[in-house]
């Protein structure tokens, strides 16, 4: 059975296997013991891959990966905390209006959407405010793609002695990260991204002992990962209705990702994908907006072209009919679009994506070389 | 191709049809024409079906029914409000947990779980207490499957003047309901009980004007209906990650609901489901807790038989070897367990669940007729 849905070359939902679709083909009761056993694996591995050993546990939660940040920092920053808040794009906006409805005091500390926050400058920030007890942080900031230096970054909260929170959405399952050696208290991230499964919950990796001690911080039942984790070792089921044919969907996402070798399978493959993209595009004459050193081999931002028969809804329209769906930009730095490497994609498809564009410019009589 | 999978005779998960579940044999991107198409029609659809007109929105929400039940007491329920929630099982508890979470102020009337409220009982604390702006109800409450007067307590409510939202998680879709005649200010339910999709999203069906009035009220991002709401009507996309595949599937559920002709269809189905279980049942000595006037025909709560030699676990494996996974009591008047009849199930496969059950006290040992 061939795939003919076009491909998504996405920030996600993105393209993902069949056998991982086809996993929903079944109804499973909730509280069923082949679910459970599926539960219990899903949760294994992934603080498996994230490198936590037995001081951390996986709290899964319904909804999208937003559902799944705020929760992380409702959970994790108790009502007398306070957070910084590193910004370089829409995700850490996302993070600071969460903290605005919870009610956290937090500060930001915000660089343009093409640069990366200076080790430096979070160093004098704990320095200076003894009150900041936590740093929240975007691993991959999709909004351009650029990768934030998590591991620095984690080695000055951890010297100031504050608490790390690290949004991982679009970079966990392809970048390494290892959640003890970093340190930090929880990663949050979701189904549908690097590990292609269906979009419907995410996840938070969760430094056992630091939720143990988190409840009543949270501001919301359905959010609360303390009473999700609480409940979930009690009884082994989620509290309330869990996504079961997505949940399904993701525990084959997962076999798929250790039968590729893993993290760096996956992450491999996503390398290629970025290395043949940005060649040909660049071929092409499309201009990236971040440096080599800064580009995660998740999501690519180009600079709009300056030709004025480069129309960008045009472009889109045309590649979709011609089976790949890129994505608009969001920047604020520069005008742009963006075209994604993950999902169950490799370089063939890459390939054919950078064939079609070519095919477009022609139609859209952008020179070649030039656009 | 046969559904091989046990039938689900609980509240949830359910039994679904095959092409509702082949829907999601697609990978959708969420900006897609043709996905905001199935989107747009979801929402028309399910406002149509609650008798909603023009004065009515459908706002859909990630997650679980639970989130879209907390979504709609943040979002409906100011800061300076106070809520009197009607309890007679654990959904009503769980509102009162919610609003606690929230920090709304609120009463509760409780009654046992086998005795709706008594309507004379809500008009005096209404008229007693004037601080109470919104009265927050269980349609069919699912700890005991008894349907509580909806209709008559929304008249006492209107009386008074003051706002009614109603839970209508597992009647929705099968009990007929007009949200516009009760009337009411939203009503929530979710994918996966009558409308038969998969599980992973809730929605609210919202009277326009005051959610356009409830911005600022909601506790969280993520289940902010107000914002939900402002930014689908704006771009005609979910906010965040819409769980593409579940709208797919019940989008597919939606069609087959009206094909079966829509609520009345739904729900006469249903009613011969419960029918032939309860007179099978009390065939085989089994005692309903619910007098038939007060049993909707969503979930039967059976009292634990006195037979030494029943043991539910044993009974409940048993079953579910044979196909038919039935769903533990949650009662706390009566040890009890439950049997859906909802879900793509017909009065033929309630027939074999019944020979199975018979067969069963048989190999337990249980006396037919005597259990």
């Amino acid at each position: 059975m061939k795939n003919q849905d076009p491909y998504l070359l996405t920030p996600g939902p993105l393209t993902t296997s069949l056998e991982t679709k086809q996993a929903m083909l079944r109804d499973w009761g909730s509280r069923d013991a082949a679910f459970i056993e599926i539960n219990r694996e899903v949760r294994e591995r992934l603080v498996e891959m994230s490198g936590g050993g037995n001081a951390f546990t996986c709290v899964p939660l319904q909804g999208s990966g937003t559902f799944a940040v705020e929760a992380m920092l409702a959970t994790f920053i108790p009502r007398n905390g306070k957070a910084l808040i590193l910004i370089n794009g829409a995700y850490g906006h996302r993070m600071a209006t969460i903290c605005d409805y919870l009610g956290r005091d937090y500060v930001t500390y915000e660089t343009p959407e093409d640069t990366p926050p200076a080790v430096e400058a979070i160093d004098a920030l704990l320095e200076e405010d003894p009150a900041i007890s936590h740093v929240a942080i975007i691993h991959c900031e999709t909004t351009s793609g650029i990768l934030n230096p998590v591991r620095e970054i984690a080695a000055v909260v951890a010297r100031h002695e504050r608490r790390l929170l690290v949004d991982s959405m679009s970079a966990f399952g392809a970048l390494e990260i290892d959640v003890a050696a970093l340190p930090c208290d929880a990663l949050a991230a979701s189904s549908n991204k690097c590990i292609e499964g269906a979009p419907g919950m995410g996840f938070v990796i969760c430094r056992t002992e630091v939720l143990g001690a988190a409840k009543g911080n949270a501001h919301s039942l359905s959010l609360d990962l303390h009473n999700q984790w609480e409940a979930m070792e009690a009884t082994a089921q989620w509290r309330f209705t869990p996504p079961t044919h997505v949940v399904a969907a993701f525990h084959q996402a997962l076999s798929e990702h250790r039968a590729e070798g893993g993290v760096s399978g996956r992450g491999g493959r996503y390398r290629r994908n970025c290395d043949v993209l940005m060649s040909g595009m660049r071929e092409m004459g499309f201009e990236p907006l971040l440096p080599d050193a800064l580009q995660a081999p998740i999501i690519v931002t180009f600079r709009m072209p300056a030709d004025p028969a480069f129309v960008f809804q045009n472009f889109y329209d045309r590649l979709a009919e011609k089976g790949y769906v890129i994505y608009p930009g969001k920047l604020t730095v520069a005008d742009s679009f963006r075209v994604g490497c993950i999902g169950r994609i490799d370089e063939t498809v890459i390939r054919g994506a950078l064939e079609a564009m070519r095919e477009t410019l022609a139609e859209m009589g952008v020179s070649d070389g030039a656009p």
